[in-house]
């Protein structure tokens, strides 16, 4: 295995400066305690000084005996004030964590625009904020804010606030691509020529405005650089950060460094979506490793190819990280991706079961219509068992729903539903009333069926999604909606479309329900 | 300038492969029409013989008088066959393009495993398919899939497939990172080696399952390549292509090579977010250049930094490429926000107006209860004129929406609306039918006011979208509606959010008629 790089994860701060981000003091400890598990080497976890929530946090996080080094952030002293009186320092050492990362001004201009001070005061504010840091017994990394942009611009002086950090005897140093519009070559000449003249460790840290800040990462460490920074699932300022979950899997997986413990892998994806959920943002199906389509597969050869050997459309094995592999049904994705399909469900199953042409003119036909089945997997086995003669577990025999309201009134009233069912020779009727219509029928139709089905009591809904499909030119354009449902134990996805939203949703809610009984082969009273 | 690269969009074939992409033939027409306009140099765009729908595509899109160099997309012929007796070919030929891009096997593994041909015939296969192709006329782009790992693998074969292409009279050989496990400093090598050997312009395609298909490509145009292929917002097979949009704007804006028009690349930003709304998808906030995120400024001393001069904090200016800046509410910015939002509506407007601070907390408010007025300028300058005291035109005393259907039954029946408005001292009751319950109350709704407001017969909806907003944990979350209208000449958006996505619905479409009568300068009666 090649050398260790140090993975240092700024989720918790760089990552809370992303668009529509905002973690609870609770999300802050249960993405701490996440990473520690996963074994990052640092955290970076913002500033007590910058509000009461994080003070809170750090005197919370340092009694979970962490193997993980909580890092608290802030910024080299203000102009003319000694070290020991400047306020946001003095907040600072509050978070009482061993390690801090300190970020000053490498660029020229941003000393003369910025901070107003003359170059040599800049120096001087990082040799003294760090030295003051280290005589109180911290280790501290320097985080040199537009180096590269810095370098380009002024590369002497961009060298000197090094060296300044270096002297007073910060631990790392960190190239900052602040502005996140380098490109990998540069990176890698400018960390070679910097190392001639600093013999203190490299770090880097990248922002994605190019798309570039994962490759820029690695072209540091191959120049030298020994400790990356970036945030678990990319988020951060304006494009985000470098994402550590890409990066590191390239770093370990394909180049053999040693990022983190190999047994860390497998927990890649889990860990990855844990902290989206948690950040309360949906994770890209598009991500490298961790996304849902990461290791999906649509066209017709790739499915055959993967089919017959996965190496032939797949980078690396999906399990390596906690993925798993799947084949996308879809009008491209031909009769061998139906079949593998109709093998999960039926391992018996020959290629030339008619079958097959069945199945996949259904499909074919139903996308027509607005379906798509690629994320509903429930929907697309009741299709198949449908088309076997298998017979559904109850039957909607009549609803109506009554909306009644004045759209801008304080006091909403509740949407209504009646619902008549058929199950065996009996019929019951009943009604509910929910906020707003598939609310209400929602509630109604599991009343109905309780009586017969007890087990439905422990199905809820996860997810509930709704797009607007084909062209979407008005409000009668088709409605295509995707149900998540879960028993407590495990989860399953069904998709309705119709051009009325209300007819979309009861479509995937009987599919889901219908589904939940099947599989827990429930006894069908039809 | 530098040198020129060949722009090829393949969003309409490689992108049509991507998990949750489905395009009908309008939408392809309208991608097509779009990436033209642009300034693209080549469109790929499916094979006619997949499926009828595709030969319908090039039958239209041969009659558009296209700039663009479209381009029909197939595999070389099956082994043991003539050319021109191969299915699959004779339904290429039928496309009609001068330019077709064909694939071939590269990877001796594949050669092996997939086609199960000798290493001899895959090379035949891939001379007598382009010689045919280009004796009926046609330009032939050999798309070499595979290529990286086949010359990892088996650098002297990966080459003969090459040198087959280019022997047979191939314009441009397309090397494939067709896994997308590739790292830029070995895409460079290698193509800078395959030069030694081939004479023809070389290509490069790039999936981003590391997340380096930009720098990839990047680093294969420093190498020399000359022809970048990728889908204009990244969609694809797995993890997705280059993302064009990026790529071509780290190329033409910061390294100065000849991809566009200079005059397009303002067009950047909206030509993304019209083909991920034709597609149907959201696009990431934090994609580089065009995303909404890519110029939003969150930390203070971002804001602050950005506020003395832009270049503090952005690579580029945000205008080049027709993306604007933002400050993200917070306590710093969001009053500055929104006093440049008040000064839109009212350039005599004071800093010191207390209407700032109404606005500030009324839409912090409605925020909080899931609207989001970022996209919603309509909605935005009502909430203004109500603070300032302006009347309605109108009021809903009274509605009731009646679905009644069998879920699963062919025929669907309508919605029924009831609907009463009071104009003045007048009160108007009416009724009306539709797909849907918002498609019954909106024809209802311009049936009761259109007697009063005649203009109304004017306005149609052009896009409906509804967003499940607030954690989404079941039927009952949040729902947010975007609705956009248009007179014929101009259009707008409104936003409503609520509990029930009827009331929803009505919020948004009460603002979107309220907001043309006032446009129009109609006489309020009220």
């Amino acid at each position: 295995m090649n050398r260790k790089i140090e993975i240092f994860d700024s989720t918790l701060r760089d990552g809370a400066q992303g668009e529509g981000i905002s973690f609870s003091l609770e999300d802050k400890l249960k993405i701490l305690t996440r990473l520690d598990g996963f074994g990052v080497d640092f955290v970076e976890a913002g500033n007590p000084g910058s509000n009461p929530k994080d003070l809170e946090f750090f005197k919370k996080a340092n009694l979970l005996g962490l193997k993980t080094k909580l890092t608290a952030f802030g910024s080299t002293k203000r102009k003319e004030i000694a070290p020991e009186d400047d306020e946001n320092l003095k907040a600072l050492i509050t978070a009482d964590t061993e390690y801090m990362a300190i970020f000053g001004k490498s660029w020229d201009m941003h000393v003369d625009k910025i901070l107003r001070v003359s170059h040599a005061e800049n120096l001087d504010m990082i040799k003294r904020t760090i030295a003051y840091l280290i005589s109180l017994g911290k280790q501290v990394i320097f985080d040199a804010e537009h180096f590269f942009d810095g370098y380009k611009n002024n590369p002497d002086y961009a060298v000197e606030t090094l060296k300044a950090a270096a002297e007073a005897g910060a631990r790392t140093l960190v190239l900052c691509d602040t502005n996140g519009g380098c490109f990998p070559d540069e990176i890698e000449q400018i960390i070679k020529n910097v190392q001639k003249s600093v013999a203190t460790p490299i770090g880097i840290h990248c922002h994605n405005d190019g798309e570039c800040a994962v490759a820029n990462s690695m072209a540091a460490v191959k120049a030298g650089a020994d400790h990356v920074q970036g945030t678990f699932i990319g988020i951060g300022e304006r494009c985000g950060n470098a994402n550590l979950s890409v990066l590191l899997a390239n770093l370990q997986l394909k180049q053999n460094y040693n990022c983190v413990a190999p047994e860390s892998l497998p927990l890649l994806k889990e860990t990855a979506h844990y902290i989206a959920e948690t950040a309360n943002i949906a994770l890209s199906n598009q991500m490298p490793y961790v996304g849902g389509s990461a290791f999906a597969h649509k066209g017709g050869m790739h499915v055959d190819g993967v089919s017959k050997d996965p190496s032939t459309f797949e980078h690396i094995p999906p399990e390596q990280v906690g993925n798993e592999r799947n084949f996308l049904i879809s009008e491209v994705s031909g009769r061998a991706t139906i079949i593998s399909k109709l093998k999960e469900i039926d391992s018996t199953l020959e290629k030339s079961d008619p079958i097959v042409r069945t199945v996949t003119d259904k499909i074919k036909d139903l996308e027509n219509q607005g379906y798509h089945f690629e994320a509903a997997d429930a929907s697309f086995e009741l299709l198949v068992l449908k088309e076997r003669g298998w017979v559904p577990y109850f039957e909607i025999v009549d609803y109506k729903i009554i909306s009644s309201q004045t759209p801008t009134g304080e006091n909403l009233s509740k949407a209504s539903a009646f619902i008549k069912v058929r199950v065996g020779d009996d019929f019951e009727i009943t009604a509910d009333e929910g906020d707003g219509p598939v609310n209400a029928i929602d509630k109604a139709l599991r009343k109905a069926l309780e009586k017969f089905y007890p087990s439905l009591t422990k199905m809820r809904l996860v997810d509930y999604k709704v797009r607007i499909v084909g062209g979407g030119d008005d409000t009668a354009a088709t409605t295509r909606v995707l149900i998540e449902s879960t028993d407590g134990k495990t989860s399953w996805t069904t998709v309705g479309a119709s051009k009325d939203i209300i007819n979309a949703s009861m479509i995937a809610l009987l599919d889901s329900i219908e589904y939940m009984l099947h599989v827990n082969g429930e006894r069908n009273f039809n």
